[in-house]
């Protein structure tokens, strides 16, 4: 086993979502064989970028107030919200609050399953 | 996208497993195509079965203190703890502390995921 603080991962940014950092947490690196797990902050007033892709997401959100956009609808999250997002959907997470909004966002690998190997 | 509190998804648990509840807070009948999202609670002086399986446990602590043990090892845990448990390795989470360990615990659909399907 992989026993770790989530802290001591390496946050990473990118020019494209200015304010939001992601930990790679379970990552292939670990052994993990089919899916990975990321802790994502976003700063207050700031948003993850509105995109879509073929993979889900399943979000637990661990502090902070904002809100999720997804399928053309918007609702409000805050500690103890969960969040499933399905492939193809377009979708944004944007930080409404004072504080950072922290979740944890799950993905597959996207390199590996492909949408021909599961039961759609 | 579904959204919910995890609150309000109702908590299972099983005489084999006393002092433990289980939310099932994305699960198929969410959509999820392919793993599925638990949040567990474990009463202080409780613990998780101690078994092993096929399939990985990737596992974010939200609070409480305890232990995992793995692989013949034991380690702490508290909030912001991060375990990745892989396949086949017995394992167990004991609640060490004074209020309830509870941790986001993710699995692959078991009944769908097949390891033969995966890059092992």
């Amino acid at each position: 086993m992989i026993v770790k603080d989530y802290r001591n991962v390496d946050a990473q940014s990118s020019a494209d979502a200015p304010g939001v950092s992601l930990r790679w947490v379970v990552a292939r690196q670990d052994g993990a064989p089919r899916f990975a797990m990321r802790v994502i902050e976003v700063e207050p007033g700031c948003a993850t970028p509105h995109h879509s892709h073929w993979w889900e997401h399943e979000v637990f959100v661990l502090s902070g107030a904002g809100v999720v956009k997804g399928g053309g609808r918007e609702q409000s999250i805050t500690e103890g919200s969960v969040v499933f997002m399905p492939g193809e959907e377009m979708h944004q997470f944007v930080n409404t609050g004072d504080r950072p909004l922290r979740f944890i966002c799950m993905v597959p690998h996207t390199d590996v399953d492909a949408p021909s190997c599961i039961d759609k």
